[in-house]
């Protein structure tokens, strides 16, 4: 396998890089002090990036651009699936389509299969949601608002006479946002949860991580025989799990999983009405099919939300790289590497103004645009000199201890630790046994954060931010680290490449940049707000008592790190997902609609 | 129960504190802003503080000190007790003892049964050991030292022909140490930890708990027909529990949990020799009894130890809250309390030497020596004006947020989250399945550190450091959010006051005061250090985005949490406990003993 050759110097490497303290390492030698990183650099808004992109080439050729048309060939359709069996991998997963087309794609010398999207594909939609007569979107939250326009949109231009019918609690403060972009209860698209359920043929549990763990049973007892419960999110079945509880064995359970949030779903169709295919990928699972009709309706979900290319996983793999990857690299790891830049950047003599720039500004706009476009290395090459020794200062000391705390955030998701952890965490938002309430506290009050709200009220519209090599060396250091675990714990490349680059750089990076970190950690799913709490505050801690520890220390660089990041197949895999979906201008206005905390919080009790 | 009157205010209390910021409550008058504490005070070293101790008088009169000698009266010998029964907790548990003396106190109203140490028991180990001829110690850790120690003295002082002998595996490192202080393969004292634990009549294995995860049926196997197990913390039931194993039936298991760390028990037990009775309380469990002499040797093993006194707890109430207390006050809260305070203090402006000290010095010194000798309401009383209203602030503030992380800490090690947590961190050391080995790093070598470093190379002899309003309200308030998730979740008085105050002022903070608190982090036990690397991060942010937010935003104090820490009857229990042993100044010096990391880390392989 072509990563294997990345193991060989790991442990030699960690040592260098956290454990042996530069003192007592005689034989290490000094970089010159001109290096380091704390003194006070001029924020660089000026500076020109090279066009020259280089994905490195022996990757290129030794695993090259080969997407291959494919008839349905492969293995039958999949039957249902025993959550008390062993875990599923995504890489294993095998699927036919009657619909629509296979691909196959190598990536990274894997092959796997993906279907694509388009809204030439909308006239399919009938013939893959044959059956189904109604489509029931459970809740308000992140994906609901999104996943019920874009459906009802690509409905209507399929031609299509399914109702997408919205299920909400009665008394919901949402009712009056879901009747404001249209649904209705004299339209009947729009009506109380259990009624939505039970009349509908495929019904999309958009409800939040905690409401589902508190109220699957009513759902789950609501629903028509052979009725397909759609998920957008494998923790249903974490929780099941942990409980020793299962699906009904009389229903199809499928999952498509957006890899960005709900309002980057919708914003990017609506962009996508002009440029047809762009969107936001999805993958897709399907965990039981008692009629054989699961994956195509999977798919048809997907494509109708607009998703550019949809990959097969598991609700296993989904869960487990989902839940990782909103504490890693999306949220919570995002946040806390900018605190500690921050930090050091101000105690080192930096105006709080050029801080937050050289931290939040550039990670959210210039840095994910270029990744966006021409990919991670594009980063790197767009530096000067001096922003590349810092460039390689900074990830050669952060990307260990980014990926000890990354190690260990994966565990505990996979171990069932994590999904325990929010659900006892929502039970804490109520009171009970004689202690108060805890409902999650805003974060964005703190003096960072106040920084950023003066930043963004004087910044040119769009601006992106300067490009400072130290922290893009951290930022990209997290990032590989972050698919270097999913790799080794067996993901399929196109889940590690959506989950660890392209729904931060697409997704939630544009959103950040239009509103800050902080907005969006108080502002995203109760699971990841819960996750980025947790979660943030580590890797601070880790970056300032090890990586900053040893740049201070003047360790040397870790040249195979380095060597490393430049080989890595995941750029060629990276550049074969890009050319999957159309280039876009993200467009998130300073204004952009999040969704409010209160109907979040609302879809908790939608039962009571 | 008096403590009922408390709970009534605590869910308008928590909005106030956390949930409503200032600028949205216009109903909340301001403060002066003369009382805002960001502003750089002076290090207070000359505070005259006030001889008065005022335990709340009300609480005194209504559950006075009340301890009467009883014979064991109570019910039978505590028979076996399955693991796969529901939590046993330790006020349920019932005790009798046919060779020591059971005495009742009460404690804020609840009656408790403790056994009280003191030299002039040690005649009575002879009987209390009957029929053991070999007590083996396995493992070198934190507890054995200390234990092989003061068992052997204590049965030298009662004439008792019994072995103390101590396993180690082949090779291990720490042979060296234990024969230095007299343990030999000559003597028969010291040998292999398979032949130790067949040999032994009592098996203390004192092992860490990440060995006895992955040791422990080799030790089972290992032992005798109707030996007793003996165990200084219940960690091994809990993971016993989360992998649905079991102790095996034909053993009695007991344990002995001293409310310190090893150096404590044993720089006590040799301070004691001097002053009858001085020592470390502990608490003990009988968790299997297959001959009904379990708890006289649990008792006679706690005496031995020099246990001042002795209360009866369940493992499970032992390893939930001696997990959950090393998280919190005992360790990791008070590193991420003093990261946050140097922080906000430097921020503000004040000098880094100072700032050092008035965090860390004044809670590890003057603090600590306080609450040790006179109790937590004498702090306050301490204070002069400002230092009242500064301390008042701080704890208004910080209360519900320290209380946040506690509670959700002891949800995660009561669900077996934490246990399962630890014993995949401690797989995490080596290398496995391509990912690189992460041992734990030091987090001693960050700024605060090396202040740290700075401010104890010069300061004199005996110095406790300045009394610090504004951190002793932070820290009082941790310790009383500590205590009422602990009262809440149903521990016994003993086992909170034990846990939460007395183990921190008599046992943590005087050996962090020798050597700094980031040592101390380094340097204990690995599922403490583990927690300590997890938590102390979650409570510098919540105090940093919640608590000093508050603060800054000049919300008034919250007068009912005030009233409620000068009445609650926490004081009189701890009043009460206090009295049970000798007062006694605790003597660390700047080179007091810590165990070395590298002979934690052997133990952890010892079988190989």
């Amino acid at each position: 396998m072509a990563t294997t050759c990345r193991i060989g110097s790991s442990s030699s490497a960690i040592s260098t890089s956290s454990a042996v303290s530069a003192s007592s390492s005689p034989s290490l030698s000094k970089r010159p002090s001109s290096s380091t990183c704390c003194s006070y650099p001029v924020v660089r808004n000026d500076l020109k990036w090279s066009s020259k992109l280089s994905f490195c080439k022996a990757v290129a050729e030794t695993s090259a651009l080969s997407i291959k048309m494919q008839k349905s060939t492969a293995a039958g359709p999949m039957t249902t699936m025993m959550v008390s069996a062993p875990v599923k991998r995504g890489v294993d997963v095998q699927f036919d389509t009657k619909v629509f087309k296979k691909e196959k794609i190598t990536l990274s010398g894997r092959d796997e299969y993906i279907v694509r999207g388009g809204r030439d594909l909308f006239p399919l939609l009938r013939e893959a949601f044959k059956g189904i007569k109604q489509i029931g979107v459970i809740g308000w939250g992140s994906q609901a608002p999104a996943q019920a326009q874009n459906l009802r949109d690509s409905l209507a231009e399929a031609k299509s006479d399914i109702k997408v019918k919205i299920g909400l609690r009665k008394g919901s403060k949402s009712l009056i946002e879901a009747r404001a972009v249209g649904f209705s209860e004299e339209s009947g698209t729009l009506g109380d949860v259990v009624e939505t359920v039970s009349e509908s043929d495929l019904v999309l549990l958009l409800i939040s991580d905690a409401a589902q763990a508190d109220n699957y049973s009513q759902i789950f007892a609501a629903m028509k025989p052979k009725a397909v419960l759609g998920l957008s999110h494998g923790f249903l079945l974490g929780h099941l799990q942990s409980n020793g509880q299962d699906f009904r064995k009389d229903i199809s359970v499928i999952a498509v999983c957006p890899k960005g949030m709900g309002p980057s779903v919708r914003r990017l169709y609506v962009q996508g009405k002009e440029i047809n295919g762009a969107g936001i990928n999805s993958s897709f699972a399907v965990h039981q099919d008692v009629d054989g009709r699961a994956t195509d309706v999977a798919l048809g979900w997907s494509i109708a939300l607009g998703s550019p290319f949809t990959f097969a996983t598991t609700l296993e793999d989904e869960y487990r790289s989902d839940i990782y990857g909103e504490r890693g690299i999306l949220l919570g790891a995002v946040h806390g590497l900018v605190e500690a830049l921050f930090r050091r950047y101000t105690e080192a003599g930096m105006p709080e103004e050029d801080a937050y720039k050289n931290t939040v500004e550039g990670i959210t706009g210039v840095i994910s645009k270029t990744i966006s476009t021409k990919g991670m290395l594009a980063v790197y090459n767009s530096l000067d000199e001096q922003g590349k020794k810092d460039f390689e200062i900074a990830y050669s000391s952060s990307y260990y201890p980014c990926m000890d705390i990354l190690y260990e955030c994966y565990e505990d998701v996979a171990s069932g630790n994590e999904i325990r952890s929010v659900v006892m965490a929502g039970r804490r938002f109520q009171e009970k046994e004689g202690l108060p309430a805890f409902p999650m506290g805003k974060i964005d009050k703190t003096r960072m954060w106040k920084v950023g709200e003066r930043v963004r009220a004087v910044r040119p519209e769009g601006d992106l931010g300067p490009l400072y090599g130290f922290t893009a060396g951290v930022y990209i250091a997290l990032m590989m680290a972050q698919i270097e675990v999913l790799r080794k714990k067996g993901h399929s490349y196109s889940e590690m490449v959506n989950e660890s680059v392209i729904e931060a750089v697409d997704s939630l990076n544009p959103f950040m940049h239009a509103r800050g970190v902080a907005f969006m950690v108080d502002n995203c799913s109760t699971t990841a707000r819960l996750g980025s709490r947790k979660w943030a505050p580590r890797f601070d801690y880790i970056l300032t008592q090890q990586a900053f520890v040893d740049v201070d220390a003047e360790v040397p660089v870790n040249k195979d790190l380095i060597g490393n990041f430049f080989s890595d197949p995941v750029h060629n895999a990276l550049e074969i997902c890009s050319k999957l979906r159309p280039t876009l201008d993200i467009a998130v206005t300073a204004d952009a609609d999040f969704v409010r905390p209160e109907l979040r919080q609302c879809t908790k009790s939608f039962s009571s």
